[in-house]
């Protein structure tokens, strides 16, 4: 296989396998790009790295302060969540605390993606419910906001519910898109979800971060503290968005979304980011965000030493042997 | 995201959200190229591909008559079998008969493809092993060789132990590439595995196809006999190299390998195939493999009907609604 483009390689031996292509944008909080790989106008779908901005009217329209959530509470209205334990728990406590019930969230059951807790369930033969499902916290808070705003909660995942038309307003502001312009489909939990050039959500999160700089207690420095301040609640054990954040101190915001996009916010530099693996594979995304990172600065040694397992993966077989490794080849490019 | 290239499209909703590249190569008996798609040079790892040819020297040498091994116990040597019951079962008795046990087996265990299978191990409480590795059936071969020739079974997948050092003659004889020019490496089951670029895939399938239709009781001719004729023995339920085989009754012989690698030959039209997807996802093998047979005209209007949920697979939600499409949208273009 030859080598070319902006890729993530996958190695096995010394020989190349299988290629993952990459694009990705970095932009400023003016909103102008400082930095790309492949092409940074590619459009594809947020995702779960919508969450933040989903979150944002949590805490914009007071459901925050009624319902008195805590950091780790609103960082699991913005987690992709394992369904360890304590995410299971801190959900159903949530959804108590707002008058509802597991069987009012309208996400389908999956296996928690924590191993170790997909396996218990299965042992006591226990098949998963919609709490386990990765997206329970975010549609508990929009249950709750749903309950605060005093509309009916049934349905509040269609397109048309006052609670989606509130966050489609969210998202269009904060990626600079208007409303009517927004291109829909349906997530993998069964909510909205929203296309946008990677340069557009590298710039949403760019004035997100920059927004709760300038001002700690507004919902998007609310957000981005639960987050970063949380991260186990926003993820779990071996997860990448987790990594990242605990590995900067909390210094990088990040959030992964499914087909292998991940939307990033540095606090300090107040640069947004947003990568894409164009074929939607998860393993390549460690490799290409950190990567990304790497080269625009945004990383120091110490925490490059402890992403290492995240940013060059070792191909291991069914002995155990590591038989290869993953690892990004491409060069991140200036502004447009 | 724009559309370009050779590709295998995954939709959400009207947008595209994610693309597979896609190289392929189709050589007749005579080893011309006559069809491809992006790159028929690129360079791979056969993978479980190869296990067809690594089965050659069990007939070829006397092993199969020596241990009378039935169509089912010669599939299960070329299999990547989804452990299901009858697949472990018919390992276990093949082990036993060649006067050895699952700890004589050096690959590495894994849980069951067929989740099924996989599911009642775990709420049994019990930890895959040997056996249900989906290559045991070919370490079984291999052990059987070992066996017959009278070598040490301990060490057999090292690159130097005999029976890799016989199956190397043979990768080299039908791929036409001189031993010594063989790129190797670690499989995922611990044995040795062999690149090609696509075409010489293509080329050693063709010419397979080509010995075993000439003379049915060669050892291309049982090899080819005992895939096609017990396609569930060479996958199992809800595999494509099975469903390829079965909706073809036969004609078509399939192998799939790790990484989104796949070899088929046609025994009316006597031409090889190689398919790779660049980036090794195995969702998208079944959409390119299926279109390069209907675009070379090697499927008819049944065949294609009763592959179409691997031609065509909805993408799925959690709450099983239909949210999008993969889809092929390249054209199969000329030989070289």
């Amino acid at each position: 296989m030859s080598e070319q483009g902006a890729v993530v390689e996958v190695r096995r031996g010394g020989s190349l396998e299988s290629r993952h292509r990459v694009s990705a944008a970095l932009v400023d909080a003016q909103g102008r790009l400082v930095g790309h790989v492949g092409d940074p106008e590619l459009v594809t779908f947020l995702r779960s790295a919508a969450k933040p901005l989903q979150a944002l009217p949590l805490v914009a329209d007071g459901v925050t302060e009624a319902f008195d959530f805590s950091d780790e509470e609103l960082a699991i209205c913005c987690a992709s969540h394992s369904a360890e334990p304590k995410h299971v728990e801190t959900v159903l406590r949530l959804l108590e605390r707002i008058g509802c019930g597991e069987d009012d969230l309208e996400c389908g059951p999956h296996l928690p993606f924590h191993p170790e807790s997909a396996e218990a369930l299965l042992r006591e033969g226990r098949p998963p419910t919609r709490v386990h499902n990765n997206c329970s916290g975010k549609h508990t808070g929009m249950l709750a906001w749903a309950r605060h705003s005093g509309v009916e909660t049934a349905g509040y995942r269609g397109a048309d519910h006052p609670v989606q038309l509130r966050i489609r307003r969210e998202i269009s502001r904060w990626t600079e898109t208007p409303s009517e312009r927004l291109q829909i489909a349906v997530d993998g939990c069964g909510v909205v979800t929203y296309a946008q050039p990677l340069c557009g959500m590298a710039g949403a999160f760019a004035r997100l971060i920059d927004a709760a700089e300038d001002d700690p207690a507004s919902p998007a420095g609310r957000v981005a503290r639960a987050m970063t301040g949380k991260p186990y609640y926003v993820g779990g054990a071996g997860r990448l968005s987790t990594h990242l954040m605990q590995a900067t101190g909390g210094r990088i915001l990040a959030k992964y979304g499914a087909e292998a996009v991940m939307c990033l916010a540095d606090r300090e530099r107040r640069w947004g980011a947003a990568v894409k693996v164009e074929d939607g594979a998860k393993r390549a995304v460690g490799p290409a965000v950190i990567d990304v990172l790497v080269q625009a600065g945004l990383l120091n040694d110490d925490e490059v030493q402890a992403l290492d397992e995240d940013h060059v993966p070792p191909v291991t077989n069914t002995r155990g042997e590591i038989v290869g490794e993953l690892r990004a080849t491409f060069r991140l490019r200036g502004g447009a």
